[in-house]
């Protein structure tokens, strides 16, 4: 083992730019050829889970989808994850094992672990910000949201605190960033916590 | 909760007989209107998972299968068995989650867990007997049997040891029988074993 790769993830709730901040690390790292997954996809079994998470009519109970995205984060490590840091490549994973943590566990209250054969992140970066602005429609609402609008509302901000929970339990790993600031503010505090780690690992 | 329904579980290797004996099982207790169920399936989400585990072509992770299975186990468990418990039947599981511990943990190697969401059965009959027999497929066999049956073989004797090992640290839930009896003194084993059981459910 002469090398090892660098293991980054994004993690946030919808609409925080999670998507966007990973893909502008991906290009800011380019010479380095960092490998860029999204969660869940990536292998053609995460295609199939897709699939069966969408098809049409399925009520599926909040474990049971707990354990398809585990399935297909497994496969996704087994696959892609796991050789790429073997080879000493940079990983950066939009959405890891962090948001089963926060979605299915603090968001839908099924128990949940960090299984021993998943890989831990070197560092993960939190974007957090007010969840109404994330979910982007709630400006200029009027009195009369619906009752699936609040509890859509409130659900997020159980996972938006069970993310806050995990940052403050894993302070090493865990970068909490403002998710209000500008984009390009915000990928210039990544790039600044980033520069020791990336020097750290050999070329 | 005035009822309490009870659950029962066959488990054992590939043609040791749990089928046959959940099938007359559940014959002879027809009268209590028991609920059959057969892994993975019984719900709509488990069908389409089977067909993802059966999609040709794809080589899937030893743990992403477990997930795959865990999830059909999980709706199964939310949509039938919880609701049929609830309401006082009986019901019969031809395998279960000791399935899961015993193929994919004893004979893949893959860490397991039994999750706290998932009910215990009250009683659990483990069928035992020669792999070789079971697999049905080395009668008279030369001795150029190929890699992968050998592979086979093996396979499949680690889980049988799995299966013992579990009955053996649980000897209060398994019941263990001789799968090399005829089926009729098999059933009438089972009968002896759950008629204590059944004089103590409420009818």
């Amino acid at each position: 083992m002469a090398k090892r790769g660098l293991f980054i993830t994004f993690e946030g709730t919808e609409g925080s730019g999670k998507t966007t901040q990973a893909e502008l690390l991906a290009e800011w790292l380019q010479r380095r050829d960092p490998v860029l997954v999204r969660e869940p996809g990536g292998t053609e079994l995460s295609e199939q889970i897709r699939d069966v998470l969408l098809y049409k009519g399925l009520d599926i109970d909040a474990e049971a989808e707990m354990y398809l995205f585990m399935a297909a984060r497994r496969q996704l490590i087994a696959e892609v994850i796991t050789p790429a840091l073997a080879h000493g490549q940079v990983v950066i994973a939009d959405r890891y094992h962090d948001s089963t943590l926060a979605y299915q566990g603090g968001g839908r209250g099924v128990p949940t672990v960090w299984p021993s054969t998943f890989p831990h992140p070197d560092i993960t970066f939190l974007l957090e910000g007010p969840v109404e602005a994330g979910l982007g429609r709630h400006e200029g609402a009027g009195k009369s949201k619906d009752r699936m609008e609040r509890e859509s509302i409130e659900f997020h901000r159980k996972v938006a605190e069970a993310y806050g929970r995990l940052a403050a339990a894993d302070p090493k790993r865990f970068v909490r960033l403002d998710a209000t600031g500008s984009r390009d503010k915000i990928h210039l505090e990544v790039r600044d916590r980033l520069e020791p780690l990336l020097e750290g690992m050999m070329d």
